[in-house]
């Protein structure tokens, strides 16, 4: 009997999707994996125009080996919600990797399972993980142990190569990143603030600043709450 | 009264999800742009692992602006279905912009939309445009007047911001781009046959030709059925 590799993706309203399907994409192809995807009650997830359907319960599910977590616009309700961090917190214990994509880090740093360890996260998010006693590191990927965080959306994509060369060797890593044609060529250079056009980062930042306005306040909120604020 | 760009993307059973999610992400997030994701019917479509509901009817959809297909290992059991090949030609001949990406191409050619036209496709799968006098084109996006068709699977995402370029200008897609922290460092060089080491081309072509052996054969019966044979 083959042993399967079980890796379990919460997911939960207003994640942003690519978060969760760049990374589901390389690593449902994995061989002897078991990828289940799971939400509170196994409710149906409404994300950015998307409808996922015939999901798990994240409550049913009683261990894994990887645990990985999208962020996105609803990472700050989903922090607000006890329940779904406890199912958070108590899968992550069992898992052999605690992983994340975008500001997912912030979703495992509210559970309490990388206070201390260096994480990544989306650029203009980065700085509320110290809210939680995680040390914001500003890498495409970043390894810290058995945590593995990508940064901002498509930053997906490297962590999920990087993940499945730990998990399963780097001849498979390259091998789906010759079947997902993993050779990008960006048309522009705007891809990280450092590199971007100052006028295109300042209209960013003006955008994001207006959809969340209120977040270093809710995050603190939520880290006193569990007993993480430093 | 805003006018809205409408986006119309035709998803399947079995296709590729990333094909279709990747491109998505960033066109959903485009201004007063319209994305409607239809299917035959409006049913499920199971891909991959993951189910995605709540879609419209493909056949209830009158007319858009950009008609964007993608790929997947579905691709053959789409092309030989003629009632969904009708609606993609229906739509594509209402469309300003026919575009696909990885092998969504062949569902373009399939739809009689690209007859002589350049188009990209994943690399294993180039070659089959032939079958419906449509020439292939080794680039990750490819623009041919109106059309404009991404490589494989990742090449979606070039391919998005090409496309948000064209129909919203540059400035957009950088804004997109440093959304989606777009600055891709991939950990392995092997996302194209021609810089991926001997013996991971080996293996994938191995695994790909064990897929899809009466690819060929089966594209041809479709091309002949439609017309579209050279």
């Amino acid at each position: 009997m083959q042993t399967l590799l079980t890796v379990v993706m919460p997911v939960f309203d207003d994640m942003t999707h690519l978060d969760f399907t760049a990374p589901h994409q390389f690593l449902v192809r994995m061989p002897d994996t078991q990828v289940r995807v799971a939400s509170m009650g196994g409710a149906s997830v409404h994300a950015e125009g998307l409808q996922f359907c015939g999901l798990e319960r994240l409550e049913g599910i009683d261990t894994c080996d990887v645990l990985c977590v999208p962020g996105g616009k609803g990472t700050m309700a989903a922090i607000e919600e006890d329940a779904f961090l406890d199912q958070i917190q108590r899968l992550g214990r069992s898992a052999k990797y605690i992983t994340s994509v975008c500001t997912g880090s912030l979703i495992l740093a509210a559970a309490g399972l990388i206070t201390g360890r260096q994480a990544a996260c989306h650029w203009a998010s980065r700085d509320l993980l110290l809210a939680f006693g995680v040390i914001p590191n500003d890498g495409r990927v970043v390894k810290d142990g058995n945590v593995l965080t990508g940064g901002g959306v498509t930053a997906g994509i490297d962590f999920a190569l990087t993940l499945v060369a730990e998990l399963a060797g780097e001849d498979l890593a390259r091998e789906l990143q010759l079947r997902m044609e993993y050779a990008p060529a960006p048309p522009f250079e705007a891809g990280r603030p450092e590199i971007a056009p100052p006028h295109i980062l300042r209209s960013v930042r003006a955008n994001l600043a207006g959809l969340s306005a209120d977040r270093k306040d809710r995050v603190t909120v939520v880290a006193r709450k569990r007993g993480l604020y430093p």
